[in-house]
């Protein structure tokens, strides 16, 4: 029996994908075009985000900062190839009060120039370096078509911005946030992806090159999904960053970026859920645990409280759904907001000694004695989730990743069933182009240090001298 | 001995605090004119106040969302009391990416039109009822002069907007709500707080009535410090939010909004701070303990990392200033950013098995055996710092208080050295705006309950009404 609110999966992934977002009350459409809003489960399924990544930014030596939401036109300019990429998707305040402005100012798409303007003045030696600071924060790109948490005209990121006195550091920097991405996707939000640099069409505008985390959704269309970027010292020639170096000469600094956004919960829904609902990884649902009362009982009630103590006091966040709801509304509903574990709790199971917990990735009840360890059985269970729903994402990724050959390969995948394709490719942006064509197949990224599956290039057949990672994005 | 860096309060009160919030690099100027840039200290700082509250929010109820940035003219122009009383001071976007707009939007000064016009399109049903929800977000208002956390153009707060059945549900919210504001300034930032509710002409637009808590800064200036509004069912016939009731009959919900923001930190500095820097109170202060080791010795390393591990362990947050600057240069490092505790740590003081903790808001130094519970000692000297720290701030404010019967007493009063002044008040808004020829005095709020210092207006001698604190206002 499957939720009658939401289109299946099979059927149409991308009416799927919006029922899931309503039935799960994660996000409403507003009546501002483009923009939606964040209701509670949405908004707390970013909070636990945000409290995981950033305990991991402030382990790696970040701090918190908070830059202006409008951006000077003149100052956004300084770095041509940065308004150039962004000019086209910015939204200009031309009106201050009752007055028009002398210089109209950019809602922030990102923040590189504020950053690079805060360094220019503070930076002075490379005693005052590395600055490693990170923010939080709504950006706003004028996009025209838009989907819930995928992409809107306006939505909440991080943002990473250092300054590093050498090139190397600021290498080793864009390669260690890169890796704090893996681990998130990989350990917190049950998802696999690869790991590459972005081709120079596809890199950020501005950087010198690009590294990025590529997720596959259930539906084989590929999600861009952390990126990490290195500036060399590109913005610090535009924005005048110079320092005393340690033979005390001017030097011109080095500098990163690197983001994340709510898109992750687009990836959430997309590699996990299913036609009941929201499916969500123990470690980053804000409540892994439901607690279902049944009925009224003292001994129910009894039970509940113990459980709920014993599960908040080992540090496992637990919801009471105690409710006068209907026992099979309360199941529907921990169901399609995508609890991971409900334990229910009646009278009649009671008497019989036993409990029973659902598990919400497979549906699979379990029993248990009521004498059991409840703390180290729910520890246990959800472990075992957390495992089984990496598993299941990589099984998934591992069926939709297919090796191409020649253009007419690459087609006939794409055309039946789409999915990372792996092909060599030989560097000229015109086969890229080529490759586009087909149902808009892009690079995704550039793998090193992997072993070439051909020598020569999968669309003109010249020496090969990447290899490549393809596929349809959203 | 006093920093350099510091113009002394006593001489430049103005100075003194921008000073201050400079040298503890808590926020600087940005090239966006009228915004400021967050540093790593000042953003720590509202990370803390945000956990805090956060959590009294939660627990009394409320859950978390995001509202769009941008608010459609149409949208905000519905209810005619909050575009009147905004419309002098948004900023105004009309163009996206290379598209003039057919309508432009603002950029939010609040959210009352976004929510009011979400609750339109979820509450159908009185079972749907209450829906108490809170953002943090930035906001924007086009002021004309700023002045760093007190008043800049973009600032960051958090406003909580919830919507009820009944009027007494929704008066009730408002006022626990102002209690939540009254606590946490009281027990977190030891700044004692009156409470009470605003004039009709100090009200929010659009609220039918405004409560407030008030602080004053240590020269004696009134500082608005968090509102708490009821608005009737004003916005619910402006924006139709309409639900049947329990007989099934049509009828509008009662909502409240309440906010505080980011001028906490400016409040922080104005009442607790003095020539050497910032003085945090414990509870507040990111990291209410440095250890400064002295010296690089073996021994000393190990007492730091002992300490280090026996406080963290406690719950206490500790930094450890382990840079090889000069401990004369750490010891004011540490003043001037206003951390309440330092541990100073040298191998001298260890060979008498001695250790040194300075207290930041009285300097004053206390010698411990090196045997003592470290844990324990710390705990109550954090706990006497925080109590003192409102003890003196409470008897600042008391003798800063005044009463007067006349308008010649408000007029000498305010002139020597303004305060909270005590007066009674008829009601007219004819007497408000001649207190206001006085430097500006404004009525803070009117005290309920409070026994009459006078049967007259402090104005105009007719008969008095209200119970009113007046002062000067940041």
């Amino acid at each position: 029996m499957k939720n009658e609110k939401i289109t299946s999966r099979e059927v149409d992934f991308g009416k799927w994908y919006t029922d899931v977002v309503k039935a799960a009350h994660l996000a409403s459409y507003s009546s501002v075009k483009g923009c939606i809003i964040f209701e509670p489960n949405g908004y707390a399924l970013w909070e636990k985000m945000q409290e995981v990544l950033d305990g991991m930014f402030k382990k790696t030596g970040h701090s918190n900062v908070y830059m202006p939401l409008l951006i000077p036109e003149s100052l956004m300019q300084k770095e041509g190839e940065l308004i150039d990429g962004f000019a086209p998707e910015v939204a200009w305040v031309t009106q201050g009060g009752e007055k028009k402005l002398e210089e109209r100012l950019c809602i922030r798409p990102t923040s590189e120039t504020l950053f690079s303007d805060y360094y220019h003045t503070v930076v002075k030696s490379y005693r005052d370096l590395p600055l490693k600071y990170n923010q939080w924060c709504s950006v706003l790109r004028w996009e025209k078509e838009t989907r819930p948490f995928l992409r809107s005209r306006e939505f909440l990121w991080q943002e990473g911005h250092t300054v590093h006195e050498t090139q190397e550091e600021a290498e080793v920097e864009t390669k260690q946030m890169l890796k704090v991405y893996e681990t998130f996707f990989k350990d917190y939000l049950a998802i696999p992806v690869i790991t590459g640099k972005k081709t120079e069409k596809e890199k950020f505008a501005g950087a010198e090159y690009s590294l990025t985390v590529e997720a596959l959704m259930y539906n084989g269309i590929a999600l861009q999904s952390g990126t990490s970027h290195y500036f060399g010292d590109k913005f610090a020639r535009a924005y005048d960053i110079k320092f005393k170096d340690r033979n005390n000469q001017d030097a011109y600094c080095y500098q990163t970026s690197w983001g994340s956004t709510t898109r992750m919960i687009g990836a959430l829904i997309m590699v996990h859920s299913d036609d009941n609902g929201l499916v969500l990884p123990p470690k980053i649902a804000p409540f892994p645990v439901r607690l279902i009362p049944i009925g009224e009982s003292e001994a129910v009630s009894e039970v509940v409280a113990c459980y709920r103590h014993l599960l908040e006091e080992a540090g496992i966040a637990v919801e009471v759904d105690d409710s006068t709801k209907s026992p099979g509304f309360k199941f529907a509903e921990a169901e399609v907001r995508g609890i991971p574990l409900r334990i229910e709790i009646g009278e009649r199971d009671l008497k019989e000694n036993k409990i029973t917990m659902v598990r919400r990735d497979t549906r699979e009840k379990i029993f248990y004695d009521l004498s059991c360890d409840i703390v180290k059985e729910v520890k246990a269970v959800l472990d075992t989730i957390q495992k089984d729903m990496y598993e299941r994402a990589l099984a998934r990724r591992e069926k939709l990743t297919f090796e191409a050959h020649n253009l007419e390969e690459v087609k006939a995948i794409m055309e039946h069933q789409p999915g990372f394709i792996h092909a060599m490719w030989c560097g000229d942006p015109d086969c890229e182009a080529k490759m586009k064509e087909i149902k808009g197949t892009k690079s995704r990224c550039i793998l090193e240090n992997e072993k070439a599956i051909d020598d020569h290039c999968v669309v003109c057949g010249k020496e090969a001298k990447y290899y490549v990672v393809w596929g349809i994005q959203y």
